[in-house]
């Protein structure tokens, strides 16, 4: 199948070279024209993907529509904060749209393939999130991953497209769970984050997890999600590893905090925004909307948007009195 | 509140040191009376909690019926493998008798508390189960934990003794899924741990994590179990923590038959035995009972029991084809 990856970040690049071992024709376009030449010189994607050698065969093109002029199928793996303006770019596209890109829009309150369906009136909008730190599948590491699309056919072609031994992928209908326990995890991993930085422990971060999860559930059954959907790959297995793993960025950037760098500084010096920074803001609002109790995303929102301090933070999230569960 | 604490390991004396912090008169018994000794002498238990002062006012008693006789709650924190016979010593005990062993039995498919109902018919039978790692709690860390009871005036009664602000007791009525949530976890987290041995990373252990829940959900519902308790503190909390954290034993023992160690001999070597080995063959004879399907349990024991290699079991766990989910 030809197939346009848009994005050259970690993800979009550790996928680009996955589709093309499994000998889709691949094209992958960069928002930044030198992440492409770099590639072309070196074969690596040092920036986000060290020590990663890249397959030669993926066709390079920093010119957008003729990217994607040719594909069936395109993997959008651009920053939630770039997708409504890269796909609306793409708005005559006919094919399967696959958000690999886990967020919230915080003026609407849309996932990412709700903006695809906006923007992309043509195309299939589809999901792909899971537990999948793309170091780890650019090394051919075991992982599995979700493929969702309202239609069981459709969600078939996209599994067969991606699925190979070492990246099982799994279907699901549920299109807004999936999407929205990809992108709710980030928020708690920050809180999580914060814990670490701070010197908490295990346990308190396990705790953090399992409220965590129930809060994700709660405000995506109101966006009208299924509530199965947060207890498997695509929920509470992202945010285990997300809340645990070293690699993480969302969790390393709530470290941060809760070391006491500055927000501004964080922010500064990232190469890459951490996703649950522009989520914690939308999901916030999309609480306040549906009335849900969130109060590890309202305990986030307030350290990044409304100056509390982090260890605030962590006393009303962990030292409150315990009531009934 | 007079109570006496059953088993000087880690748990036991973690929680005896908590217990005489919220100023309840504290007794404390040993199966090996050098423990006991030991902390006498030194006022520390360096074999199970190095380096941790404990306060000088706990009573250590090395005779068994002496050590519960006045007590109105005793706490039994024994080997899985020892409470049966440890309780039956306690038959007469009229009180509360709280729970905080992790384990099936293989004999019978009970949980702990299932024990000490037909040991200690005069006794009310409750648990203490959650993501508490012994050494954090010894040091103050902030957790939470769950008491469980069918009754909730006796669940506030034994939340009202734990808590304290740095140990936050939630309750639940749901005894058997309490308990079945924090004994299946050290089977799923023995899995984990070989992954670690071989090398795998976080993706393949939160995919094992999410398929793990799904299968202890299953198996505790078998059982009379509330669903929902598996995605709480008991369940999805203590099963990630001890799925990710360093210091958890279940997942140590797994980590070390992964590197290739003889299971032999990590049993020869180990000061205490994880939890998991016993429970993996009680959970899989109670599956087969009951006909769940359990295919990580399933290969845990084959692992355990019947030789199969661990690279086989990393090979079947997260290499077979992927179907629907």
């Amino acid at each position: 199948m030809k197939i346009s990856v848009i994005g050259a970040g970690a993800w979009g690049t550790a996928l680009a070279g996955l589709l093309h071992g499994n000998r889709h024709a691949v094209t992958l376009w960069a928002h930044d024209p030198e992440r492409l030449e770099e590639i072309r010189r070196t074969g690596r994607n040092q920036r986000y993907l060290p020590g990663i050698d890249l397959p030669p065969g993926i066709r390079l093109e920093k010119d957008l529509q003729r990217a994607v002029a040719d594909s069936q199928l395109i993997v959008i793996a651009v920053p939630s904060t770039a997708l409504r303006e890269t796909s609306r770019a793409l708005s005559q596209f006919e094919g399967i749209a696959v958000s690999v890109t886990k967020g919230i829009e915080p003026d609407t309150g849309l996932t990412m393939s709700g903006i695809l369906r906006e923007t992309m009136p043509r195309a299939q909008a589809a999901a792909l999130s899971g537990p999948t730190l793309a170091m780890e599948v650019a090394r051919n590491i075991p992982a599995a991953i979700v493929a969702a699309h309202p239609d069981e056919a459709m969600g078939r072609v996209i599994q067969g497209v991606f699925h190979r031994p070492s990246f099982r992928v799994y279907r699901s209908r549920d299109l807004i769970g999936t999407e929205m326990g990809g992108a709710l995890k980030n928020i708690i991993a920050i809180a999580a984050g914060v814990c670490d930085g701070l010197g908490y422990g295990d346990n308190s971060k396990a705790a953090l997890l399992a409220r965590g999860l129930a809060e994700m559930r709660r405000l995506g059954v109101a966006c009208g999600a299924d509530p199965e959907t947060f207890s498997g790959l695509s929920g509470l297995g992202d945010l285990s590893v997300t809340c645990f793993s070293r690699l993480s960025r969302n969790r390393t950037f709530g470290e941060r905090l809760g070391r006491g760098e500055r927000l501004e500084e964080i922010l500064a010096r990232s190469i890459t925004v951490a996703e649950g920074f522009p989520t914690a803001q939308a999901a916030f609002h999309l609480a306040q909307a549906k009335q849900i109790e969130t109060p590890i995303i309202n305990q986030v929102h307030a350290v990044l948007y409304e100056g509390k301090s982090v260890r605030q933070l962590v006393t009303d999230l962990l030292e409150r009195e315990a009531g009934a569960e």
